[in-house]
């Protein structure tokens, strides 16, 4: 191969890779993520990478730049495969999955899906074209308990906190609360004003009053009432007084702040501030019909909500004729991941998962080695041979500059004694392979 | 959405997607595997699920049907995208990825590598578009000891014993072997006579003696003393006397023989039988250049072999200027989950990871199930909590519905005792959930 053409690749835009060191912090964040999930029975599904076109349009949805499928070496009457596309999130999937194995599944049916998803964007500061998504959402037929709008964020904050990201805040809304207060106001096009307070963080309050008054053609009296209510921030129910102060008459209103309260109050067990009932987060998408989440790092405001979500009246209908309500939040990890490793907040460390390098004294000593390395495997220790007798100094400098914690000194000969090189502090100390444990 | 138009969603063939219940088992696996590969010391890399097709292309490979990406709304001046392709395998990318990456990493780099790949192939029995591989391989700059050609048969040895899927063996042989020897015996086209005996298992004796006389104009003598070669299977180091009893006579043949008595010699404290030097073995693939593996599963040897490698001189060359040899081995995942999942051979268990599930009694003691399902989960047992209070009987039923081994019974009033209900013998006994553990 040497008088073959080199081709040099290049990093390609929107499509992040990691280092073995970036990549072990990755796997262990997906692995906490992971057991939290299932330390509410959440169930794993993984969905194909791909779905069909009229599944992916099936809403009409045409925001998201899709990535659609060609075979290379396609024969022009077999085009079948145009009609695949990547999917550009993991709701849609999950609808499919459901309304397709709906007989096969038990409900309410819980379940978690950590995969890569894909956009065609053009790829900005902080925005993938192939990310991780994290999602959960639980479903039910026909009607979901309140209890589960509570318990999605619960689980999400146990699962960011596991990650010792620093701190975390959901904020918390009802798309009831909005509407019926906009409604109570008399306001008719409750959509458009629901968006421009949404933005609230973004343009701020003069902004959100003079875009309901340029666009939405309101009074500013009006205008200034509609903000009233989404500036109501309290991290306890105590936004119910502040919305009756309004004086604004709805039923739809008072049922948006009863099932707030009740999420609100379910979640009191968390950490004083962790919930914030925040009146202006509305999430753009339509489906949303009650609760509504979204999540900041505190360290991180300018990321935006990491993990959104809320409650939709009927997930999958434009796939199957029945009535299936749920609720569920989606963790953007890779967007998450790839922004604390680029503000370099994250504590690189080891480049393998090895806890012990078996140093190879000598080749007639190559089978003693082994045996003490299966031993130590057998008991749950990560234990890499080196690859060839030679220079203790030189197996050393490979355990250092991989991160190995430990190096094990097998006996030179029958009967000797093993010892174990603390790589940090430098001591070493004799070791019998059936009892050691990193850190003794 | 009651008025939309329904569009019932099909599987699409070749791309698997699994039941709960299924899906729980195939991450069982993964674990499994990643436990094995970790304790071994490698470490996981990712690759993007695209390369550039320049990358893909780079060795000219056409046999495997490329699915290219194209943006569904696309501007005719920005056909960018159209030069990237879904990987195939793993192999291409990790070369691409060594290259890339090459100042950043330490040497022998041991990864492995755990993803789906495609292929835009008919779909036909067992064959998937969309499929996980698990990869390992140890890649070094210049030279890499043989050490680890007999260390890779061992981990995945010892991974596919993990998955308790029943009998494996790893058949063996060295390219080295097979090119030598027919060198020796004088025959040119030694590539044409590989791919030829190779085929021995699935065209038989005749069928090879045939096609080295018909294609490949070999007299009958010279087809027949391929063949001896070809038939020689030992399970120990004896293939060396019966190999030197043919005559040939080359220093090519003598240095395979040397380096598979090594691997096998070093494989001995495997089981008697888990490992076979075959010397029909060769891989198709010209890349590989001595140590080769196959693996069959021998309760279904029909599937052919179900992880397959070997050692290469250089992985990179395409890519960058230095020498990268490495040896590695591929499990098809996928084709084996599936295999075993049609066949039944597989025990499908519970639908969901849940432990314990706790009994809604009534709202008064929500407070006191939800306090005691943390507890439990904080000391690692997976809790459901059932979502709503109701009859106790439709609330077991959902348990046993999704197979959860226990159900929890919290107190009916302050201060009560705590029960527990193992659903497979029908037991109830009083529990503490600060001491509990299942199977207790």
């Amino acid at each position: 191969m040497s008088n073959q053409e080199i081709y040099r690749p290049r990093p390609i835009s929107g499509f992040p890779e990691w280092l073995p060191e970036q990549r072990l912090i990755e796997l262990k964040w997906i692995d906490k993520i992971r057991r939290t999930f299932e330390s509410f029975g959440f169930c794993s599904i993984e969905t194909p990478s791909i779905e069909e076109l009229d599944v992916l349009l099936a809403k009409g949805e045409t925001d998201n730049e899709i990535y659609t499928l060609a075979r290379l070496q396609a024969e022009g009457d077999d085009a079948t495969d145009a009609r695949l596309g990547l999917h550009y999130d993991l709701t849609v999937p999950f609808a499919r999955y459901v309304a397709q194995h709906f007989s096969e599944l038990v409900f309410p049916f819980k379940r978690y899906q950590i995969q890569r998803a894909w956009r065609g964007e053009r790829p900005q500061d902080g925005r993938y074209r192939e990310f991780y998504q994290c999602d959960i959402d639980v479903i039910n037929v026909d009607h979901l308990p309140l209890h589960f709008d509570a318990e999605i964020p619960a689980i999400i904050y146990n699962t960011l906190r596991s990650l010792e990201i620093g701190g975390i805040q959901i904020r918390i809304n009802n798309r009831k609360i909005l509407e019926g207060y906009l409604k109570g106001l008399g306001i008719k096009d409750t959509i458009s004003a629901i968006r421009t307070l949404d933005k609230l963080d973004k343009i701020g309050e003069e902004g959100v009053t003079s875009t309901l008054q340029s666009e939405l053609k309101l009074s500013q009296d009006l205008a200034t009432r509609c903000l009233a209510l989404a500036t109501i921030r309290t991290t306890e129910t105590s936004f119910v007084e502040e919305v009756k102060a309004l004086g604004v008459q709805s039923d739809l209103l008072d049922e948006g702040l009863e099932e707030l309260v009740f999420v609100v109050e379910e979640l009191g067990t968390l950490k004083r501030g962790a919930i914030l009932a925040d009146l202006s987060i509305a999430r753009g998408f339509d489906y949303y019909t009650g609760t509504v989440y979204e999540t900041v790092l505190l360290d991180f405001p300018n990321l935006g909500s990491i993990c959104s979500g809320g409650r939709y009246d009927n997930l999958a209908g434009s796939f199957i004729n029945r009535k299936l309500p749920g609720v569920g939040i989606s963790f953007g990890l890779s967007r998450t991941f790839g922004k604390l490793l680029k503000e370099q907040k994250l504590e690189i460390g080891a480049k393998c998962p090895t806890d012990v390098l078996m140093i190879f004294p000598n080749l007639e000593q190559r089978e003693n080695a082994t045996r003490t390395a299966n031993l130590l495997r057998q008991r749950g220790v990560n234990v890499e041979m080196y690859h060839a007798p030679g220079k203790i100094s030189r197996q050393l400098r490979y355990a250092s500059r991989k991160g190995i914690p430990y190096v094990w000194f097998p006996p030179f000969e029958d009967g000797g004694i093993h010892e174990v090189k603390d790589m940090s502090s430098g001591n070493q100390t004799a070791a019998d392979p059936e009892t050691w444990c990193s850190g003794s």
